[in-house]
């Protein structure tokens, strides 16, 4: 908020929405301050909504003319977009009366006869003119609870001349300005104040670099990019969550470019497409002045503590502060975790009182009496229906109804659904639970995955709002029951339970770089058994708040062929979004992997082949870039290539990779350095990304959902991987089989293999041929809405290596700084 | 934030407390708004800090005299803490220049000579007259970012006559009356805004009252109790993290009173501790005006799904938003489940890596070389140390050395800690975890419990801040090697990491009840195998926050027996606080069934002698209410009992019960009605408090620490719980020579026992003699710091029932609104 006085008397300028204001809000603004008058009252209310309040003082003895002169020199002003006048009848001059006029953004006419400034209102008669919808009744409101009686009509001279004991007069206007100032809002350029950066020498450690950077408030930020305070909640200082009524606000603002962020196969080597996405956004934002957001993943808590340190980007492209990033955050995953284990609880439980009551006690405790009178719930009465059963009277079933309807009788063998928790804890892998005496005899094998594997991650990555993320968690399906039916949470009676977990984590939490411009993180669902991308929703929000010349920037997990396969194939077909560009990041040590360079060992020195040039690695790893490149051409979406810059990098070999690049059909291909630079390393990459943005893109799907689950799979394994076939296991094909029956076979297909090679075989870099994609097993996450074929084992839960890296973690009890995370 | 605006001009008061700012706050400001000038700058620091600024405008051409006796006006007033003058040279007349001599509370005079109000300053000199300590640094750092040189020289009245071309002149009052506003801030009763409550009957369901109320945003009643605007952390705009700096601002603030609400034992019927506590504060805040505080625990989200329904009071004595209360909070108890699982990992982890790798290989990666250096991390030094090892250089380790330090040789069956979760899932009760490949035969049996069990709450709920936490997170012992030596988590390496998940949650989280009274909400150990109190942290908060003539009520779970006897003994041992009152809560209806009334069954309509007169019943239950005041004056606290009334009591019961309770002791005796009148409801009940709390009391400990393990617990047994004497089982008394032997011996004791009456026997009520009281087994929280004696078997895993609440509980899509919470 900014507050300007000067000095003297007499005119309020208000930028003012308070037509937005609901009229609860502003009564809890009066009850908490009783003795607000109405001109106050309506100050109050923009500061307490945060609008910029500006009075303008004239000296008390100033004439009538002067008084009109400012008015005609506020409605020149463009910053003005609003006037509310407070003047003593005496000022109603005809120049007056000619200056406020409703032409004019004259916004309001509040004046008082005979009557002194603070004397007191009650009793007294306020008219409104010409003013109309929640204005209105805004004004009658603040006015009546003044005391006031108030009438209302249409504008018209005869106002002002008329000698009514106390007048207020509205212009029309008023809603035009209003409007005109949320337009405004949303097209123009924010006005970002970015942080300054100062880049050092060598590059010291990423918690270094990010206590070192002090946040703006979280609250200005939100302020700069458009956000209203209401649909704000800050979580302390440097992060808050958004509300989704935002989308609602904003849904005839056309929405901004969409920038994918990929990368080539990855190496132990990394590529860095964090820092890429986030160096991207600090170039844009804080250099070319663009709207920009980025969007990325929340990371897994558990491998912070394990071997793999932040996830917040690096050196000077990160979220600040990166500890936040990375730990708790906003409680997102925590809520997942608790409404995962809620459905493994109550599946559990349901087997064990299932095996141990019979029909007629189970139906007397699921239907209770409740002070002598039985009936069903909503969630029950649906289970009913999807029974076949049309009656809502508990004693009209008959005892088959009856079983049918309290026996989900799920078969223990074939439940899928895992409990999950936040920790890299590998003895949880394979467990044997239901083992004391209480559970009778009711044990059996299950596992725990890290709670990102979640299916409800993924289906909050998916979600579009509210109702639909209830929708897809009533229809995740648990298991089985013994006569092979689905068995979803719908059935359990856990959905709204769900929902209500789940009901702040579906906003976005919005967070800033290094260089104070804005971010979401929202999400961060595997890139194998899922489709590893950030939400649909903090997408959908920052396109519309960038506006239609701003650029959203987000990430696919993993290589092109897996990250950015899915984000189109499975997010875009999901959410309607049309992507503009893909940043395709590479680097010249990964591509010399790539070209058949040597292993590399954690803790030993690099071989020489990395750190001197190699311009044959090079141009043999670049077979990896230009099939990434193709595979996005494939969607008919432009690529510009990020080459990361290391400072083993020789001139050669960047040319090469970016000549390579460039024949290869990428729009542009630059380097950059953003790790050492902070957004100014990337401004070339800004650059091109905006030039290629504003062109003709022709986006296609790889695949139709009504083609064959077979043909889908076969589609991405020859397309995208380059494979000459694919191979059913007898269990795969089985699951095709129920999946179809069970109507699950419109699904898209997203495909749970290695991320270290274009194949199935880890170890084959650059460009496999030859070779046929065996595809072990097919389950499916029917509330995410995908099918998922098993391209070999995928590990659900990693563990601990001997010295983890929670041995350099520590807290200073004093500064409560945090020390050794990176 | 408060802003008055009249006009004219000239004269700006500032309540101000910038002598707290520091001097990057300051110039955080200042960067974000460059256009500011100095006296903006300063308004400006007060608007952000939250302080009310009040600009009184005089008309531009009064006289001196007219400032002069404004000036003096103001000194009079006695909300005006500051003022800040800002004069044209012109105004320096003799009765101006008396009117701010330095004895009067002018705090600042601020004038140009020469220079148009709005000239620039670049170049100028200030001079600074008589200011001391940070206002000086403030002022300094202010003019300077404007480009002005600055002078600072002791007061004397010839700066006011010396033509200096700028000259700023504050008095040393400034300092003085800052002073005197942060004392009276402290001192003075709150400025609460109560919300109006208007009950209903019937009474509707609890999420229906909660949802009828509008909370005030968090952030004004911070305000309102006197919070900083930086001392807070908002999460939303109903709950708040307050920073414990709180603590060290006010150190020198008497505390207020210190009220425990405990009960009889408990019955089904239930008592009503938590409404009573709620219905107290909002007695004594919103009717009687005194500056009072809840604090309460925060409630395990998983049985909230169970069976048990929210935990924040009922009625019209309630926490809001009930559901906020209820579901994650801000994230305290998951993050106590990130960190006890933590530290589950790394112990399985361990085991692992210690049972497949040689000596040689652990210390290798344990102190691996880093760039061709090995070094020991600080938590592995002081693991050397304990060891006896005074060795920095990893290479002069002996064999031997490196075998003691690698090794922690824990022994799994002796494994103590158990890996936690917020869900009642009882299929975890006993679970063999370690069953995949990947763990190499290394499978064990162990269970979760629920996550309010981890002995990290117990210490969340009694550290005194993050050295203290960090200290107990260390010594916390996790299972023993097999020599019997205890290994704790500075041996697993994990203490900081466990500090560094923990940070936030250290920090009360401030609510309010529906009178919009202040609420800690903090901290809620299980009351058997931990104490069962809210945190000390929450109540020192708060004891500061009423001051002296305020009031913290807080609540100890179970019955007087135990959750009492724990707070006295545990609690107020470890916090040093001293309680001053005893509120006992009782219920005719409870009280019948300790008199020998029928059980009752859940669902089926209470017995006729719940709902009828019957004062027999009363009488003989009344035993258990006056061996529960007893054991209240065994500590030399006074008793008032608090009656809860139903709508089924009739005045003979209620004078019986009342009568009764003064002949056994207790201070006072009331009936209260908070449950259907909300604070109203318990005026009488607050007076009564109130009253007794002004009375000397004689607060004693029951045993000394010194006292044997033994003794001590014989001293419960027999004088609390009214048992004949002790029978320690082998297992329980080779448990105290253990302790003993590891230095533990003089630990209190927090004895798990059955809560639903005084003995170890469930179903004997009223007040069991003639019994031995048996100790099964003991155990030990040695970071938490007690020693828990195991009388009979403690559930650690609550369960679903057949039909859980979550059939009920929904979340409308549209509004949002929580549907069957209760």
């Amino acid at each position: 908020m900014c507050l300007m006085v000067k000095c003297a008397l007499c005119v309020h300028l208000i930028y003012s929405d308070i037509v937005q204001r609901s009229r609860e809000e502003l009564k809890a603004i009066r009850e908490t301050n009783p003795g607000l008058k109405p001109t106050l009252a309506i100050i109050q209310v923009c500061l307490c909504i945060g609008l910029n309040v500006m009075q303008i003082c004239l000296p008390r003895q100033c004439t009538e003319e002067e008084v009109s002169d400012e008015i005609l020199r506020l409605n020149e002003d463009s910053r003005v977009y609003g006037i509310f006048l407070h003047l003593p009848q005496s000022f109603l001059s005809k120049s007056v009366r000619n200056a406020i006029k409703p032409q004019k953004d004259v916004d309001g006419i509040y004046f008082f006869c005979n009557t002194p400034l603070d004397a007191p209102l009650i009793g007294k008669m306020a008219v409104l003119v010409g003013v109309e919808g929640p204005l209105k009744a805004t004004l009658q409101f603040l006015l009546q609870n003044n005391g006031m009686m108030v009438q209302t009509c249409q504008w018209s001279s005869k106002h002002l001349q008329k000698q009514m004991f106390v007048a207020v007069v509205i212009c029309q206007h008023v809603v035009r300005s209003s409007r005109r100032w949320i337009q405004e809002q949303q097209y123009q350029p924010w006005r970002l104040h970015p942080l300054k950066l100062q880049p050092l020498s060598p590059v010291p450690s990423d918690i270094e670099i990010s206590r070192a950077q002090t946040p703006k408030p979280i609250s200005q930020l939100a302020q700069e990019v458009g956000l209203l305070p209401e649909e704000l909640e800050a979580y302390g200082n440097t992060k808050a969550k958004v509300h989704l009524s935002l989308l609602n606000r904003l849904q005839h603002q056309p929405n901004g470019k969409y920038v994918l962020v990929a990368g080539i196969t990855p190496t132990p080597l990394g590529e860095g497409k964090s820092t890429v996405t986030i160096g991207l956004v600090q170039a844009l934002s804080a250099h070319l002045k663009l709207n920009s957001f980025a969007c990325l993943r929340q990371p897994s808590q558990g491998p912070t503590f394990g071997v793999k340190g932040g996830a917040a980007g690096g050196g000077y492209a990160q979220v600040i502060p990166m500890e936040e990033f990375n730990l708790h955050l906003t409680g997102d995953i925590h809520a997942i975790t608790a409404a995962n284990n809620l459905v493994a609880a109550a599946i559990d439980a349901r087997i064990l009182h299932e095996a141990t009551q019979s029909d007629k006690a189970l139906y007397s405790r699921l239907v209770p009496s409740v002070n002598g009178v039985r009936c069903f719930s909503p969630i029950q009465m649906a289970r009913l229906q999807r029974l076949g059963i049309n009656k809502s009277d508990p004693s009209d079933l008959t005892p088959e109804e009856v079983r049918a309807f309290v026996r989900l009788d799920l078969d223990p063998e074939k439940v899928t659904w895992q409990r999950v928790i936040d920790t890299n804890d590998r003895f949880l892998r394979k467990i044997t639970v239901g083992q004391a005496n209480t559970e009778k005899g009711n044990a059996r094998q299950t596992q725990f995955d890290i709670a990102v594997a979640s299916e409800i991650m993924a289906i909050l990555a998916l979600t579009d709002g509210l109702a639909d993320m209830r929708a897809r968690l009533g229809r995740m399906v648990v298991g089985s029951s013994r006569n092979g039916q689905p068995i979803t949470a719908d059935d359990l009676g856990v959905t709204g339970a769900l929902a209500v977990l789940m009901k702040d984590a579906i906003k976005p939490t919005l967070m800033q770089t290094l260089e104070g411009t804005p971010v979401f993180v929202h999400a961060g669902p595997f890139a194998n058994i899922a489709h590893g991308n950030s939400s649909v929703l903090a997408d959908k929000l920052a396109l519309k708040l960038v506006g239609e010349e701003g650029f959203v920037v987000t990430e696919a997990g993993f290589g092109a062929d897996i990250g950015m396969e899915k984000f189109f194939n499975i997010k875009c077909r999901t959410s309607g979004l049309k992507p503009d560009v893909v940043v395709l990041v590479a680097t010249v040590r990964a591509l010399k992997m790539h070209g058949g360079g040597p292993n590399v060992t954690a803790g030993v020195p690099l071989p020489k082949e990395y750190i001197s040039e190699n311009l044959q690695l090079v141009a043999d790893g670049c077979s990896n870039l230009k099939k990434q490149i193709q595979i996005a051409h494939l969607f008919g979406v432009p690529v510009v290539v990020a080459l990361n810059a290391f400072k083993t990098d020789t001139q050669a070999e960047i040319d090469l990779v970016c000549r390579i690049a460039e024949a290869s059909g990428a729009s542009a291909a630059v380097q950059c350095h953003h790790w050492s630079r902070g957004g100014r390393g990337s401004v070339e990459l800004a650059q091109a990304v905006k030039k290629v943005a504003s062109q003709k893109n022709y986006f296609q799907f790889l695949y139709n959902l009504q083609d064959s689950v077979v043909e889908k799979i076969r589609t991405i394994a020859q397309k995208v991987y380059g494979a000459d076939d694919i191979e059913l296991s007898p269990e795969a094909q089985a699951k095709i089989d129920y999946y179809n029956q069970q109507g699950f076979g419109a699904l898209p297909i997203c495909m749970a293999k290695t991320h270290l090679s274009l194949s199935h075989m880890p170890e084959k870099k650059g460009v496999p041929t030859g070779f046929i994609l065996p595809i072990r097993d097919i389950r499916a996450s029917i509330g995410a809405g995908f099918i998922y074929p098993l391209v070999g084992t995928m590990s659900t839960m990693p563990g601990l290596p001997t010295r983890p890296c929670f041995y350099d973690i520590d807290l200073d009890p004093v500064t409560e700084e945090i020390k050794g995370l990176f």
